[in-house]
């Protein structure tokens, strides 16, 4: 069987205080992992302030990127982090010791490349105070809960990224491969293509007449996470998007 | 069979950063853990200093000692912490995932008490900068590994307390009571008594003419290690040290 390797990237979205970019980046290096990005922080100087003992690559290659497509846009799998203490949208929440096993579930049905394919995975922490919004879960496939206390559920952001790496290198899920997945047809699709497919979808339903002003929000959060959850590959999210673009192209010239 | 449960105690040993007592706090709220001792921090406005998010309970709670006698005196097991990349003094070195199988094989035989026995167990982090001193380790039976990368193997204290504690809490090895566990004759010997062992032979040892000035510490650090390993209850220290009394008040006599 090809079990497919993960090539893990972690992802900090707005973390506020720039100690925590250089904790989190030193408890990635001492579990081997590599790729750190940081969604829009909120510190503009983060670079110069934060501390990262013996993690210096880890530091100097992160990048901070304005949005949290440009970190999770190439990645096969996003994944979240949360207490599990506030109540969530309808996505599937596992307790990190089981996330190896769920993607041994939900790895790609149709491995096509010879030897062992590896695929990019997302690993994403909100922000201190508030952990990730809904619409950042709404990016995510699966939830992993940090079984924390009910009396103490939230972590510091440098501890939980510890205790996530940790997690994952115990159980040999990571590659610690410096190069990067390249997207396979076979392989599942890469976040911006399924967003990309949430884009057409949406103009199709605002010109079907479908979309509401005030459900429109969350009408397409739902069909994000629904199209997430259909566990389509590069070549599914293709011909969808074929489909959507056939029925945009007809709706519009039916509205001329 | 009954099997012993482990009340925690999360010892840090001379830590110089105030911040890394009040998230070590917060790592252990986290995971259930409730007492934390500090042996000697470096900084005296350690209680006015940290900051410990949800873990008001343990910092409230929380002790600092002179002596690391003093932290781990009562306790049944001393656990050190140590990345392993450090050559080390003939300690028993696991990995942490494997400690609670350590546990199990290094249980009290003759569990005497009704119910479920409770024996107290000290979890011991060094100073930042140095980890734990070779004293300081000999007075732990086991010794675990957290498994960092060899490129960057040292820990953030907070992280590390954070890493240990999921852990334990994973494999269900903590019982969080708040209740103090007693000493009981037929559990493992507090290590106060060994202490009082070792303080006795050394007694024993200096009036046989055996203890050299020089190599003097390093025998004594020697001899506590080989009593550690011998697994006694408290019933045996209580036997061992009679006899060395009585050897103690003879060798005094001939001395005469």
């Amino acid at each position: 069987m090809n079990t497919p390797a993960w090539n893990w990237r972690v992802v900090l979205v707005q973390p506020r205080n720039p100690l925590n970019i250089g904790a989190a980046a030193r408890a990635m290096a001492n579990f081997g992992f590599r790729e750190l990005m940081v969604v829009n922080p909120y510190e503009p100087t983060w670079r110069e302030t934060r501390s990262a003992v013996g993690a210096g690559d880890v530091v100097r290659s992160a990048r901070a990127v304005p949005a949290l497509m440009d970190a999770v846009g190439d990645a096969n799998l996003a994944v979240g982090t949360t207490s599990g203490s506030r109540r969530h949208l309808a996505r599937e929440l596992v307790a990190l010791a089981e996330l190896p096993d769920w993607l041994q579930c939900h790895r790609p049905t149709r491995p096509a490349s010879r030897g062992r394919t590896v695929l990019r995975a997302a690993l994403l922490f909100g922000s201190e105070k508030t952990g990730l919004s809904n619409d950042e879960m709404s990016h995510c496939q699966v939830l992993v809960r940090i079984p924390t206390s009910p009396g103490c559920p939230s972590m510091n952001l440098g501890q939980a990224v510890a205790v996530c790496c940790y997690e994952l290198a115990r159980q040999g899920v990571a590659t610690n491969r410096a190069t990067g997945a390249r997207i396979h047809r076979s392989h599942p699709a890469a976040q911006q293509s399924l967003e990309h497919l949430v884009d057409r979808a949406a103009r199709v339903l605002d010109a079907a007449g479908y979309l509401k002003p005030k459900s429109r929000a969350a009408t397409l959060l739902k069909l994000r996470q629904l199209l997430l959850k259909l566990g389509l590959t590069e070549y599914d999210a293709r011909i969808v998007g074929g489909v959507l673009a056939q029925i945009e192209w007809k709706l519009g010239l039916l509205a001329r």
